[in-house]
Order: structure tokens, then sequence, then C-alpha cells
């Protein structure tokens, strides 16, 4: 059974390699599908982010990092992918979550295949970690070793990456 | 009892039909309010949205839809409005409904009139069902056909309304 | 059309009236029905519950005050209710009056009627009230007239109604 | 790899049956454990329970369903279970199984064993569909063949399990 | 100022020993207040649990144990408590916090003093832990000392405790 | 010890100073940080947020008014800041919070210095207030004086700040 862990990986952090790693063990094969996201300020370029997701998951053998685009249900169609993995950190994501995994099952239904989607509820380490605070507290130049892999915290630790900061203060 | 059903309706959806159905069932006359919301990216015009919303309600007699712009509470003073209809889904939309409907109560209140607020919980077939994901599967060509009415399917389902995607992968 | 506020009244609160005010002004009639609860520690007598909940509610013309046993749907199609009218103060009770309604509604449907049921979303004022704190605080003789009717207050402000404390320090 | 399906199945539900054909096609094969719960006023006994679910998921050929006692994670280390799949209907839901799932999976690495938790959000039919609701209105007679199994419509439909009902009107 | 710790706390666990030593770092004088919880299927005795959370508290100067009963506000008036210190670990747990710190506030005020009530955010590491959880695995005799202080878990740690399992399985 | 109650402040609301009153109750000292917050759209310039909070909270001895900008880390270490207070009015601004209260205090920690946030849970008067929706009806020239200190009401009430309306009618 091939599985998707979709997202925008901006950059992959703890969190994101934890929701990996489970789902590497629950099904045969994982693609890690690295999405463009619009709605989102960006730090790193979609192939940024391919290349440090794939230094972090090297060390599992069943996963590859694919860049993806246009619709989720196209996209699992093609690669032939029946299951949707995504973690779940907290009961204010779930709303979301569902309405996307109902969604996504009745348009994959629409065209005649089965789309499944399970939620992985957070490890008590990560269960608060985001992308989007590690860019913020990035995005100052501020050690964020704690919280991504090796590779991301040598491409950002810098403070090379100045972003406009985006969170409330 | 006059009553108001205020959206953005960009489109009218199988869900928004359901809510304006039972607020006509409880209330004298409904006004279907078809508001401008500069914080979304819209997919399609005011008019169009106007036009789609009444070919869409055309069954229910006690309906009318118009546009509306400004304050809503200046909106129901001059059409006589008392009671505001919103449908509920998501115990996670709830914060916001209690914020809007408490500082409508009371900028109306100010002025002199009652405004009351009455929430419908959503029905279990259109339970998920938003715009906002119609409007992302629809803007990939896909069909829409049973999240929306005849008339919207009609419509955007040709896939000529290209739209940037805004949804995370 | 007939509206029902369903609930156990022990003791019906500030909370509890204005909610019911609010149904009478969007509907012609209103039954409060006042229903056992086994799974709760009642404070009151179902008939002390409702001879205070008509003193409290004696300023309203198209209010009365019924007790009610059984199944809901049943009460409501003996007495021709078609809404049921709940007030909703906190996100976190929306997903049981979400399941309420919708099997309140099949049930109601597979008898060949038409149940409804609308959520007024507290006002400020009185947001946080509940029956079971309120309990909690007179059944150590204190003062709680202002949380209730003043019927309720005279009954229970003497402290002569000793209970066992049942909420967590 | 082998799944666990925990619950009190009192009685099982379309819902209950809608998840566990889901885990059945993600999984090798499907423990249904029936499990005391003490917490819960029960309707039927372990024995009646255990074969209505039988009966109810006869059709689905990995799935097998064993009486359960005692901790979760011993079950599960005997019968060497690597992954426990639940439903998750509602937000509010979650903080309890992320707890849930975080110290299973404690207890179990302190063991020496893997025990992973993956939570299947509710398809939109049965989003809002519990044992609870049922058992309420089955107690007052009331038909529930649209919300369970045959197997459970059958022995529950006639009324003759009369029950003490416990939930709020 | 002196703060007040209110709980059950059957047994005490490192969760709750992380909140008082921030609570104790924050004000000058602590209370842990232990409380009788008729509502909880208790494990230990008052005594029991003043005793172990004394032996837990031991190493923080300013932090005292009290068993405490009656009205919360009483407590706080006597032992000139102004201050309420209450960890939050969930979403879901806010609007009971919400309520009783309004009430209390309310009752307070009403008796003329002031009783703030103050919310620390779980830290990661004990993010979901719960006395439930740790009673329920201490019933089955199993290991707990990675989720309480050490007196705890020698305490309760020989499996001398049995005690009828309360959770959902 | 020196608390900071952070924000932007655009405009400073009755609930704000709600908060800072209860704030400088509790604390010997604090700086309300006036922050930017680039993913809002502003209605006022920090210059003019500063100003307006002074004016709000010269009733207060013990507080001080100040921009801020950067990381709050950054602030608090050189203001020597070492707990964050904020307001809770709703359980679905939870989970941002906890997210907040944990990476300040990680990034602090790994500065070398401890970093407390405490919530305080919205008062019942002033629980669903957002500058969001003060802004808004602000916006249409509404009077807002019921909402907002004085200060504020004569700089906004002629509705001299016409801004675009961002709310969903």
């Amino acid at each position: 059974m091939r599985a998707l862990c979709p997202g925008s990986f901006d950059p992959i952090t703890n969190g994101h390699v934890d929701v990996i790693e489970r789902a590497a063990a629950l099904f045969d094969e994982v693609i890690v599908g690295v999405g463009q996201n619009s709605a989102k300020h960006n730090l790193l370029t979609p192939t940024d982010r391919v290349k440090l997701a794939k230094a972090a998951l090297a060390h599992i053998p069943n996963v590859g990092v694919e860049e993806m685009s246009g619709l989720l249900v196209d996209f699992c169609e093609k690669r032939e992918v029946t299951v949707i993995v995504k973690g779940l950190r907290f009961a204010s994501d779930f709303d979301y979550e569902l309405q996307m995994a109902q969604i996504n099952e009745e348009v994959a239904s629409n065209r005649g295949f089965k789309l499944e989607t399970v939620l992985l509820p957070a490890t008590s380490r990560w269960g608060t970690l985001s992308s989007t605070m590690v860019r913020e507290v990035a995005s100052f130049g501020e050690d964020i070793s704690m919280f991504v892999p090796k590779a991301v915290a040598e491409r950002l630790g810098d403070g090379s990456e100045p972003q406009e900061p985006t969170l409330e203060v």
C-alpha cells in the first residue's frame, strides 16, 4: 500500500520527520509530497524544500520525496496512492482535516477509486511544533537546531534568510 | 418576521440551500444577502453570485436575494430585518459567530432596535461542505455537481474559471 | 409556530430566562419542558423546578411550563412542537447539540413530521452561567441572587438545601 | 500487520461498521475488541455485544471479534497488535484520544514494543452517530434500523430492552 | 501574594509538580489545596494524597500542602489567598476553567475581596498527563514511575491498590 | 517581577485594559508592548497605538507602554521581563497560545533565562470583544464608545478613519 504525506515542509521539522517515520512503519511505501501553497508566505523555494526533506529522510528506506502541484486527488490517482497520512497536533486542526478527508474521498470516489485519510496523533515531544513558528524564529537568526533536522539547521542557521516576521507578537 | 441569511456565496452550495430552506420554513420572509468579502479571494463577481443564488433558490417562494455592502446592522435597520440566520457546521466556527452575534446585538441596541442571531446546526448530509473547498476543486476543472445546485455546476463545470489554488495540499 | 425549550432547570437561572425571552420573541408560543435527568444529581424535585420556572417566566405571555418525560420526539409530536430552541454558551457544547439535533430530526422524519433545532448564542451577560455552578454555590448556603430569578433566590437562599458538593475544587 | 479496534459496542452501530471496514482495508488483520466499561451504563451484556458485532461484521473476511478486559496494552502485547485504530467524529473527542495514544505508546515502549494509534475521520454519513444516542432512542422502543446493522435492529427493535433514559432532554 | 493550586491530586503527577514549581516562582507563597471530589472515583484517601503531595513538593521552600473542603471562595477568604493557579493542558478544558474563574470572582467580589485566576499552559513534556490515566494504569499494577514523583511510584508501584478500571478501553 | 503584555492594540479596547489592570495587580511592573503585526491590516500607526494605549492606561501607576519589534524573546531578555501575560477569551485561541508559550520558553531557555507565560481568562463583561470587531464597526463611522477607552473613542469616533471592511458579512 502506497501512502502520501502531503505538506509544504517550509521547512521540514522534527515533528514532520516523526510523522513520516511512523507512516513508513505502517505502510509499504511513503511519498512525501512537497506542495506549493500560495496562501502561505514561503521561506524556501520548492526545490530547496524538496532537497532538505530528502536530506532529513535519507535514513528511511521506503520513503521518497516529490514535488507536487495541482489537485491532490489527481496526484494520488497518477501515483496510485490509496492512503493520505497527516499528523494531528490540536483539536482545533481537526475540523479542517475532516473537511479535506471527506472531499478528497468524494472526488476520488467520483473518479472510481478509494482514497482513505488517516490521522496520526502527535507524539508528546513534538506536540506543538510548527513550521510557522520555526520560520518566525529562524527569521531573526535564532538557533533552531532543537526543532529541525541537521540539514535544515545548517541551511537556515546562519541567519542568511531574512524574512518579514509574520507572527503576532 | 423578516430574516437575513448573510454570506459571500462564492458560489452558493447545497449546504447553503439547505440552511436557507430551513430558515424559510421558520420565518415569514428571508433575504439572502450576498456580501463583498475583501478578506477572501473571490472566484465569482457579486453580480454572478447573486444570479446563481437566485437560480438556486427560485423554488422557495418567501426568499429574495440581494447584494449587500456596508455594515450588517445598517442593512438590517434599512430592510427591517430582526433576525440573522447562519448555519453552524463546526464547533470551531462557534466562537466567531458568538462574537458577531454579540457585537451586532450591541450595535443594533445602541441604535434602538432588537437584532437576534439564530444558528442552525448543519444537517449530516452537508455537514462539512464549504464554498472554499468547492472553489478549490472547481479551479482544477473537476466535476462539482454533487456539491452545488445545478445552475452553479453548469456555470463552473466547464473549467473555464481558472483560479490560483489557495488550499493547503 | 410552537417552540420547545427543553432542560432540567435545576434551578432555572437568569441565563435560561434570557434564552426563553428571546425564543418567545421569535416564535408564536414557547413550551418550557422541564425534564427528568437521571444522569445528573438533582437539587430540586420536578414539581419544584416547574413551580420556580413558572414564577420566573410569569412576565412572558406566550410561554408555558410543563413537566416532560419520555422521548423528546414523542413530546414534540403530541404537543405539535416544530422547533426546539436551545441556548449555546460554549463551542465545546456544540458537538453534543449537533448530535441531538440530527438524531431528533431523523427520528421525527421517520415518523413523518419535521423537527427543527435552532441554537441561540449566549448573551455576554450570562455567557458562562450554569445551573451546575449555581447548585454548587447554593449548596454552601451562599447568596445566589445575582445569578437566578427572585423566586429561585428566595427558595434556595436560606441555605436549607444542603447538598453534597459535586464540583472539582 | 494486526490492528485493534477497541470499544464497548453497546450496541455496534453503522458508524462502527464503517470504521472497521476501513481499518480492514488498511491492515492485514483486524481484531474488534469488545471491552467492559464500568463508567458507562451498559444496555447489553458483553456476550450479546460480541454476538451482535460478529453478526454485523461477518461480511469482512479479515476481521475477528473478541471480548477484552484488563489493560489495553496487555491485550495488544499478548495478541501481537501493533496498531490501534479509532474513529474520530468530533474535534472535542481528540484531546482524549491524544492522551490515550500517548500513554499507550509510553507504556508499550516501557515494555519493549511499539504501539501506534491511527485515527480515521468519520465519513459524512455517520459523522454524528453514537451508541449512546442509539441506546437512548432504543430505550423508548423507537425504530433504530437506520442507525444500526440488521442484527442489532432485530435484537433491540422490539422495545424489549427497557432502560432508564440517561440523556439530557 | 499568596496563591492556591487546588486539585484532587489522586495521585499528584509530574505535571502537577511542574505547575506548582512554576506557581512558586511567580508568587510569594503557594498553598497546594487537596480537595475532596465526590464526583470522581478516588484511589487514595485525602490523608494519603496530602502525604504524597508533601513528599513530592518538599524541595520547594515556599509551598505548603493542606487538605481543603467546602466552598473554594471560603477557603481563599480564610487563608487570604488572592490568586488561584491552574494548569491548562487542553483547549477543551478551557470552558470549564472560564466558568469557574468567573463564578469564583463574582462570589468573592460579592463578599468584598478580589480573587484572580491565572492559567499556566502545560509544558510540552507533561502536556497530556492526567491523574485519571495514571490511576488507570496503576490499577493494573503497571509501572508508573515515568509519570509521577518517586514517593507516588513507591506507594502505588507494588500494585497493591487494585481498583475497578474506569476508562473507556 | 516584570511582566509583558504584548499585542498590536489596534486599537486598545476595554478588554485589553481589563487584562492589563489585572496583570498590574499581580506583578510589580507591567510593560505593554505594542508590536508591529505585518499579518494584520492595521488601522492605526504604531505611534498612534502607543499614544492611545498610554492615554487609556494612565490611571495604573506600575504600567508603561513601549513600541516593540523583533523577536519577542529578545525584547524580554533586554528588558528583563520574566513573565508574559495574555488574556484568553476562547478555547479556540488556546492552541495558538500554547504553541507560543512553549516555543518562547524553549528559545529563552536556550539563551539561559526563564520565560513564563500566564493566561488570564476573560471577564464576562469583555468576554467576546476584539480589536478586529471594533475596527470593523469603527470603519463605518459607528459609535464604539461602549467598547473602548475614552481616548480611543474620541480619536476614531468621528468616522475620519475610513478603512476597507475586512470582516465576513
